[in-house]
């Protein structure tokens, strides 16, 4: 199952080119992960986001994920607009100590026809935040990260 | 009058001390103007925005305008949260040529007691694209901005 | 006595008008802070740095430093460039529980007529790390920043 | 012939967890594009770096660069620091109307052990400006970029 983000562009989004710059669509989807994954502290049943928005296992602080990998495709360039992009993000792989996290990035819900401006995985290992070493997906995680597993990307540009 | 922008904070606008960067909250108060005062090309209607909500005056690609000055006053540290936050902006004075933009950064809407983390002036000049000089608002401009015009802040801390 | 702090620029510092942003200029201040301010845990006698260059009182970790309000005039638009900017900074005011930082933002050094691009003043408070309340400048730290005591800034542009 | 670029880490580069953010990471990598493929304005015989330091084929104005796909492989934290960098940077492959820059990030020259960082590639695709569409290499930018031509990196995490 994907779950739907809605994305605000900033205007310092853009670089000097006029376009959403590069690096920043990876700040985008950072910002998808917290709130995909995370509960904020402010958030009382995540503000009327549909529970099936929230691919959320609950870490606890005794975990960091931290960001192993990460490959992106860029397919169309991304304008500033007004209107919040639709990233659909899901689980692609849940390995013993990480999984990955799939994106791809759409224009606006409703936008006809949509347009997708990149594909992105990243790696997030789970790591103790005491000892900083890996450890084992725990079963609850596994558990509500299930729901949310579909197909991995397969990227179109590869080298070797 | 004041118009009422929801801001949305990202992660990473926290620095390493976990709080939101005080140069971040200029670059959400740059968002704050571009909402408030640009119609973007995907915006019909201002997307159910009420018009009241806009302090525009199409200034139309033959002007830029630029920021010749800015003043602000942190209150309080911002933590991150994911409700956005409420930043209440108004015309603080009509110059010749420029025009001062006033902003009070608060929690967000119907947070009680509401706090006010902080308050800015940014002086902004209309300059003719063309000859890159200093050009007169215009009597449409004046106008268009007339209701936004509020008493301007009165900062607390000020040296000489 | 002006401490001069290079400064390098980044290509990302570019807003889409493809001038320096205004609030990145703000960025370029905080790094220099940092540099001239605070001693990092790499260098050896500031790798080279002459000890004139160094505003630095050795806070310790029991001290916050945390900004209390910015004042700044942009004068001109700065491109991107690969030789540093030349900021000069200075302390302003030594106040009972905080300090005004001064700065001057320059063309690179050597720069055939020098041209000022902008200045700024940001009031930094000392606050205890533990209970978070403001404290005292200590004697020491007065000692550390008095040789760089000089007139404060006189901005042009200022409202009521 | 791989190139040396040093890069100055910012303390904004850091993020709540107080190390070097994995999205800037790759603006750190944009801007050693920047340096090592760009000559700027205001060099003269790029401000004594070695001209093998410059993997320049001087694209003109009626070339735009872009960034097709970019994969990362992050090995271990980095702390702010004020010595900068050692990233080395080389060519990994020369396609058609593309290019692939392969990075690699090191602590500090000198350090002992030197520690790799992370490794990356990046796709450039070459556009014309006027319309908008991938273009070839020329035979003088083959030229020009053919001295750095290394084996591309081997990621070791990587999924289907």
């Amino acid at each position: 199952m994907r779950v739907h983000i809605p994305v605000q562009l900033r205007w310092s989004d853009l670089d000097a080119y006029g376009h959403v710059n590069n690096v920043q669509v990876l700040r985008l989807l950072e910002e998808v992960r917290v709130v995909a994954f995370w509960q904020a502290d402010d958030e009382t049943e995540r503000d009327g986001m549909p529970q099936t928005a929230v691919i959320d296992a609950r870490l606890g602080s005794s975990t960091l994920s931290i960001i192993a990998r990460t490959e992106i495709e860029y397919l169309k360039t991304i304008e500033y607009r007004r209107r919040p992009l639709d990233v659909q993000v899901w689980v692609g792989r849940l390995g013993g100590a990480d999984l990955d996290v799939c994106y791809e990035i759409w224009s606006p819900a409703g936008t006809e026809p949509a347009e997708l401006y990149a594909r992105a995985v990243t790696t997030v290992a789970m790591v103790d935040a005491t000892t900083m070493l890996p450890r084992r997906l725990r079963s609850e995680e596994r558990e509500a990260w299930s729901p949310y597993i579909e197909e991995t990307i397969r990227f179109k540009r590869r080298g070797a």
